[in-house]
């Protein structure tokens, strides 16, 4: 009988279990963060390039998490390399003003077609963050509404409605007050969401929502839905705040709201923006983003303060994410339409080839991205994060892990991947074969 | 009749005149953080080295702000610059679990006293969020105290009591009911913060407060003070949080809490732990730390969920931060009390001169830290932030306006500085020099 998926892990990587043991004596639960924790123990990563991630054990990775789908250009682009390696001569941190944000400043008004004023942060969570802000200062509202699943980052007010159940608290130490008014929706749910908008409008500053839900299932956004909610907020004064985090410059330079031809009010940045390094962002109509200006900061009362932060600006991140987006830029009329293409291809065979063996499962996603989820008897489709939940996560869990522990195929346990301008049709070729014998030897 | 300093610094720095118009098209206000804008408008760096950093017009500028005071080491240090060189080629982001952040875990648990566990996060502000939710989420208590002035980014909570008057909202967009459990206190005023802690016990999770605190006016915490509050929140079953921004690694390796000898539950820590790259961290004692632990996940309602984010353990980072924390912990005999003489000469050296001058000052601060403020006829000393607030900010803006235009020398205007290792004893004969001509010629 062959050994378990998890016991042959444990024979290809006990540097990593060492690693981890170490790690337990420093880190709770020997991680910093929850998402990149699986069992049996994490891999440790100790180099990188192109599509290949290296872990302690030597062992190599096709990767298709690529930094939390940060990387579309892969591990260690030239370009990006080459402006880091330039900038750590010009300086590492100024903690002022500096130039170079400027020109990188002016790329992102450019591409992004909400985006008429900017304001740069370090952290995604940070964006989202000082986006619902935003916008309750210019509604002067209070609700924030989201969708269930929608994944916003740590922050106090918008943990809420991640995890099934939605409806229970996602943390200890969340004070009910902190979260009183956010409320959710379930996502691609027209009705309901139109109808959230409408109950609440009086009160309602914002509907936050990933144009892709990405943490909630890797699921895209019915046209129509995006369609209707942006008619519905505006008629309702209430702004609408794409979290473009995951979508921005991947579904297109312009990210979601250029592929979907749907412009939000507000728009939050991150990732790929960084080209590899610290960032957030948020962007959007000038007269919300006028708030934030400092100039109105003789009284309190005036402004909307948002960061800032000692690393907002960082020199270093404004020359990798000038050098990324330049590069993507420059490239654009290739990089989409062949990441789309290389993305469809995945999705479309993934799904035939499940079904060719009678295995019940769906590849969701869109442009470069994908997740595959394995479906209960009951389940017919997966439009939304109670979908995604509610699907059989073990055996999701069980396909990753012997995509990695058999076929050097990174894809991080029960999380969307992403494919990358370093992924040849080679790689999804090997992807689809991986999958098959997955397959054959039962799942 | 000789011009002013502000129409000085305009003929000085046209690029970045030039540019910060440029920015006002791209960013609310032309800037990115709202502590780094000052009248007219800032310089716009473009190079930085050892002590200094170059503008847009290629003015040279002697450095104390020094990267938001986390470049210990001056600008670029070489074991820094070396160890991020050499990590670029390795990877820039893994986003999974990576060797080198255990190596650098293990020194930063060695360093500082309170931590037993530790959670790396990306900024500051993160771990101010998460340090108050480990205490809610601990104590199953709701109110976090802290005191007036007190700067822990600018998350909804704890955005609170920052500027004065302290009792009015900080923003525009915050939620009375995000900050309902959120109370302030005056800063080393003892018989006021015990009676907060007592009359709120039974409710109140935790006490946060930077030792010294910094945004808030440069001032050290009494000795008795934090001994006070260190035995009073242990009686009444509060966690007190050291926020150590700034004076992690600055007043001693092991920061305030080796300085002061009095140990917090918990500590966050940033700026100089990441070299000069982004980083944020909370550390404390095990059996709070281990609520984070992601084993527990299974049950949403026994885990305390932190962060986390994309760029948590960057690789870059934890490279620079190991290098930082490896070179202080190898030189740290020879450093802080060099750091502390300085410091202390500087300071000294500023009262004594403002008060030949009859002007009214006080350089305050602690190791090498100092801020001078201008006081008021009624003033006497500077304690705490209302004491800071209320002193005279124009003339405080001028001086460091003047320091900048006429002598090269950078305090951000309003900001305390930070002497790094590449400050020479000449530099701060310099400082007092360039301070003694503007009392001179009048201020």
């Amino acid at each position: 009988m062959r050994s378990s998926p998890i016991s042959r892990y444990r024979r290809k990587t006990p540097n990593s279990q060492h690693l981890y043991q170490l790690a337990t004596r420093i880190f709770a639960g020997g991680i910093n963060h929850n998402t990149r924790f699986y069992r049996p123990y994490p891999f440790f990563a100790t180099r990188a390039k192109g599509p290949h991630l290296w872990d302690a054990d030597g062992n190599q990775y096709t990767d298709y998490w690529m930094g939390h789908t940060s990387l579309i250009l892969g591990h260690n682009p030239p370009p990006v390399t080459a402006a880091l390696e330039a900038q750590v001569k010009d300086g590492i941190l100024y903690g002022t003003a500096n130039e170079i944000s400027v020109r990188m400043g002016e790329l992102v008004c450019k591409a992004v077609p909400c985006a008429e004023l900017l304001r740069f942060c370090t952290t995604g969570a940070e964006a989202t963050m000082y986006a619902t802000r935003l916008a309750r200062a210019y509604t002067k509202k209070r609700i924030a509404l989201k969708v269930e699943g929608g994944w916003h980052g740590y922050s106090h007010s918008l943990l809420k409605g991640v995890l099934v159940p939605f409806e229970e608290p996602e943390s200890l130490g969340l004070l009910a007050e902190e979260q009183r008014y956010v409320k959710t929706v379930p996502f691609n749910n027209t009705e309901a969401t139109l109808q959230a908008i409408r109950e609440d409008k009086s009160d309602l500053a914002c509907f936050i929502l990933e144009p892709v839900l990405g943490a909630g299932g890797c699921i895209p956004a019915d046209p129509e839905y995006l369609h209707a909610v942006r008619e519905e907020t505006a008629r309702r004064d209430v702004l609408l705040i794409f979290d473009e985090i995951i979508t921005g410059f991947r579904l297109a330079l312009g990210g979601a709201q250029q592929y979907y031809r749907v412009e939000p009010d507000l728009v939050t940045l991150g990732k790929i923006l960084g080209g590899g390094l610290p960032v957030g962002a948020v962007a959007g109509i000038r007269e919300v983003m006028r708030l934030a200006d400092p100039a109105l900061k003789k009284n309190k009362s005036k402004l909307c303060r948002i960061g800032g932060g000692t690393f907002s600006c960082h020199p270093l991140t404004m020359a990798t994410g000038l050098a990324m987006l330049t590069y993507l830029r420059e490239h654009e009329a290739e990089i989409y339409p062949r990441l789309d293409k290389l993305g469809e291809r995945a999705r479309s065979r993934l799904n035939r080839l499940f079904d060719e063996y009678r295995i019940s499962a769906q590849s969701t996603g869109i442009g470069s991205l994908l997740l595959t989820h394995f479906l209960r008897p009951a389940q017919t489709k997966v439009v939304n994060s109670s979908d995604a939940y509610g699907g059989d996560r073990e055996r999701q869990h069980e396909y990753h892990l012997r995509l990695m522990v058999d076929h050097g195929i990174l894809f991080l346990p029960g999380h969307l991947g992403a494919i990358s301008c370093v992924h040849r049709d080679a790689d999804i070729t090997r992807l689809i074969e991986a999958s098959e014998k997955i397959a054959q030897e039962g799942l």
